[in-house]
């Protein structure tokens, strides 16, 4: 029942482990990791009153001295001070903590980049261990090393790469995921087919229904598809200077769309989904792909409770956004487009009537 | 006049440039990086006074647009509130910032550890340049990447591996550095010697006098033998897993005095130099060096005014200091002890009686 996915980054490689039941395999895995002597559980306070006292045991167990480092759930406590405040709590443990601690990070994404770049930093690193509990991080944040925290002025602007030395993920954790946050999940996964692979699009809407449905063989499935898709990208561009650009498709405008409508009020699943049907209305535009293959894309967005319309949005508010996204240069806004379903380019040449456009056939429905 | 050092480390290397007037290549230096678009100084208020025009000038001249960010000078500013500060500045910027600005850090070595630590995080990493202005950071700061913050409970706990893009080090800038300061950097020259190279030592030996008067081109010849030194054991070892350990010479017991005494009422070099003393003496008991050995370090560090005795250190402490130590495994001291002149090994069997002798014999002088 389990799979194993190796992410290739040479003496920075590490295996991300699928399947049901795996939380409990943490504290042997830390045990096994050379000179492991104490961890560290970092998670919010919901995740950490789910699941906290099966991660404690399991490092407890297997003979890993474990504290459980709660903080405040929800994105508004991804930042800084959220960072400060575990510091605190790390450097007041006695033993003092040391580079052989091992910080682990059960949640969701945020968890994931809170506890990441709290990891990185702490002793200038420690090596971390992650437990996705969302689908969203077990497709997403799970591969990469992506860490960081939001400043007020946008997100994921404080941070680091720094690889984790495993990752386990647990599918049984997915059946008290609410909705909501299997849909943010499922955006990212139809994301990975249209930039490598449309078999995996053919997987999803073959099996949209166990999908929603969260069966474990079928979970265990997708995960271990979209892991391997993102592994493969990453290995080939550790620091996103290349084609990891790719797994932006969708988040330009997305990302501007949160930003514009406000973070609270749009999840970040439905944002990019938006983003995903603007960019492929985008690339019908510049007759890069069918209207078939746009409508493919916006028919299993729906089918799978996305969102494919979104009316009343700002153009022009739209567009300063993501001339301030960080990965614009020198404000020229950068987007990537699909030239074939399962393959991307990037295009530098969007200028505000595009987005115009595509946003309103986002409008229009 | 001007000596280049390479730093070996892969795709990561970088040059150590040494000589007067070489403030005035930034510009220059800047612009030849890679898609470098504009720059962001951070300097504190003292040296932004100082040299903070002339380091702009130099930018600006040379196409590079450029902002100079000043903080409260001091190690009590040394804390992730100013990096925070730093960032709110950083990201306040409009155009806004992206990957291509390079950071400059103009400064002593907590400018160089908070600015580098901001390049670091900021956008998951920014370029950044190191313009050290104290002997300290020149010969010490200057190579190995490692920036960082304190925390309430210990020194650097905060920080990153990050190495520059390059580093001027101008010797014309020790002209107004005060005695104090020059002290701090002749400590860890006196170190560097003592753990790599008898002939640096022979060499301050020889040139006490001028050394002490700054003369430009014995400082030029200092700081690049100082700095090959560093390099060499950097190159080694990136991550201070293991001969890095070394250049801790003197430090294990210099941090414990540090803070026991209080940080603002012993200057690090006063601190690193009665610590040297010590290991010495702790080498001298165990027999690993000749008395005369470790009196001709204690002549040394005197005539450049450094401090070799300390009455009325309280032992017990500097123990339970030292445990905590983040360099301390599992509460066991470590401790780094010359072999012979140039030439050092770790030790690992450190007890209270041999802190205590050592200290007994600092007291005494």
């Amino acid at each position: 029942m389990h799979q194993t996915i190796t992410v290739e980054l040479g003496e920075r490689s590490y295996e991300v482990r699928i399947g049901p039941g795996i939380l409990a395999e943490l504290g042997p895995f830390v045990a096994s990791m050379d000179d492991a002597r104490r961890s560290v559980v970092i998670s919010d306070r919901t995740v950490a009153g789910l699941y906290g006292a099966e991660a404690v045991e399991s490092l407890r167990e297997a003979g890993i001295e474990t504290s459980l480092l709660p903080f405040p759930a929800g994105e508004e406590n991804k930042n800084l001070a959220t960072c400060g405040e575990l510091f605190d709590a790390i450097f007041a443990l006695d033993p003092p903590v040391d580079r052989r601690t091992v910080v682990v990070a059960l949640g969701g994404g945020v968890t994931g980049d809170v506890a990441g770049f709290v990891a990185a930093a702490a002793l200038r690193g420690l090596r971390w261990v992650q437990c996705p509990t969302t689908l969203l991080a077990d497709v997403d944040a799970s591969v990469g090393g992506k860490t960081g925290v939001d400043h007020p002025t946008g997100k994921n602007l404080i941070g680091a790469f720094h690889q984790p030395s495993g990752v386990l993920i647990d599918v049984d954790l997915l059946r008290s995921l609410p909705d909501e946050q299997l849909r943010n999940g499922l955006a990212e996964c139809v994301k990975h087919g249209i930039i490598r692979d449309v078999d995996l699009l053919d997987f999803i809407e073959d099996h949209a229904r166990q999908i929603l449905a969260r069966d474990p063989g079928i979970m265990g499935e997708l995960i271990a598809r979209n892991v391997a898709i993102k592994a493969a990208v990453v290995s080939a561009d550790e620091t996103e200077s290349g084609q990891r650009e790719h797994l932006n498709f969708g988040h330009t405008v997305g990302h501007a769309i949160e930003a514009c409508v406000g973070y609270n009020r749009i999840s970040h699943g439905a944002a990019v989904s938006e983003g995903m049907v603007a960019a492929c209305n985008m690339a019908v535009a510049r007759g890069l792909i069918e209207r078939e293959a746009a409508d493919r894309v916006r028919d299993l967005l729906a089918r799978l409770g996305l969102p494919i319309r979104h009316e009343g949005l700002d153009g022009d508010e739209i567009w300063r956004i993501m001339q301030h996204d960080k990965k614009a240069r020198g404000g020229q806004v950068r987007m990537i487009l699909p030239v074939v379903l399962g393959e991307v380019a990037t295009f530098e040449d969007i200028t505000p009537a595009c987005v115009h456009g595509a946003l309103a056939a986002l409008r229009e429905g």
